[in-house]
């Protein structure tokens, strides 16, 4: 059989999460901002309105990018944390910190390796110019931006992972997704992708680590996407 | 009135004929491969179906991407130049000339000059995988690949000059067009875009110069793109 770093072509990467640390990076932003809240709960919140936003989308069968889906979700947990009367030039800032957020301490090392072998691109939930904006802040050197609003889906649905193989006339198996989440790279394995997970412990926070053991059935399990660039020969 | 270097955000490149060069890159490789015909007359021939293509896919108002147009065109070219007997695998090749076509010799350094202070694009009628192949083969330092797939629309269709800008959330001034082509640029202009000519007088070839005149519409006229990365103060 051939050699698995011969085979892939395309390495598609998870972001928020995989890539940049958005916890970290909305925390300190509040923080900086003098919010009158805790920062690592009003990070949180905000997080844990996207999978139910994007549900809703999907289900609805409407196309919506996920800088419109951030700002109603940021608009209810403001009123929830008792800062509903925050203007709305500061609410627009405030959104767009999704475009700011800064990639953890291996990721621009990890992906300039893994770029001089292979095609490297987003596959992320995020929409185009979020992820331009980020990349250009960041330093991520992406060859192409693939995205939910590429495909007017978002992920897991499997229109995301197969486009990323018909995108470059590939095989599905000649394409790999990195990502720091089982779930995602479930949904891509059952695409005919091949897998890495990344470990990202403290993607919730400092306050306690994500659990982050192996599952068998990835291809591969990297510490980091220096590790990952290793394990692929870059 | 802000300077323009200054208002603008975003510059977006026609692609074909205005960063790489399309003629000599398909003539070099119809040389290259030994095939029976004159390669200038070829590369000519097959450029000229582009046009017409495009415009039937928008008269229909249906969706095909570049890659399978210029297949179309290929078979119909090679059956008048006398080579309807190429092999599947052969035409296969040669249709993908196109993700390997040459930059002008200023393209890269201008680009990389851009990059330093704009968020710089494609705004070409290739699609998504085309592009991004031939910025890596190419080393074109593009922060984001927009294009005719994306908007699924092709130039001069509105969508696609407006489309940049909202990618962005700017107004459609703080983008500017770079272009070979006035027609690209008036049409661009119609949507409020600032746009730049750049001079290619070899685009279809060495026999005969093309006429790369000032139009006064244009906000610049460059003679390179290293010219209008000098203009704009890069």
């Amino acid at each position: 059989m051939m050699e698995l770093r011969d085979r892939i072509k395309v390495i598609a990467f998870d972001v928020f999460g995989t890539v940049v640390d958005w916890h970290g990076s909305v925390k300190r932003e509040v923080e900086n901002m003098g919010l009158d809240v805790n920062a690592d709960d009003f990070a949180l919140a905000w997080r844990a309105g996207y999978q139910p936003a994007m549900a809703e989308v999907m289900d609805r069968g409407e196309w919506v990018i996920l800088d419109v889906l951030h700002r109603r979700i940021l608009d209810r947990v403001l009123a929830e944390f008792g800062l509903g009367d925050m203007d709305e030039v500061t609410r627009q800032h405030l959104n767009r910190v999704w475009h700011r957020l800064d990639p953890w301490p291996d990721s621009v090392e990890g992906l300039t390796r893994l770029k001089s072998k292979f095609m490297i691109s987003t596959l992320s939930n995020g929409n185009i110019g979020l992820l331009a904006e980020m990349a250009k802040n960041a330093g991520l050197p992406w060859d192409v931006i693939l995205c939910a609003e590429t495909f007017r889906k978002y992920k897991p649905h499997p229109d995301t992972y197969r486009g990323v193989a018909s995108t470059f006339e590939l095989e599905p198996g000649a394409v790999m997704l990195a990502a720091a989440h089982h779930g995602d790279l479930e949904a891509a394995r059952n695409c005919g992708l091949e897998t890495a997970y990344i470990e990202r412990p403290w993607e919730y926070g400092t306050r306690e680590a994500k659990k982050t053991a192996p599952w068998d059935a990835n291809t591969l399990h990297c510490k980091s996407i220096v590790d990952l660039a290793e394990q692929m020969g870059c």
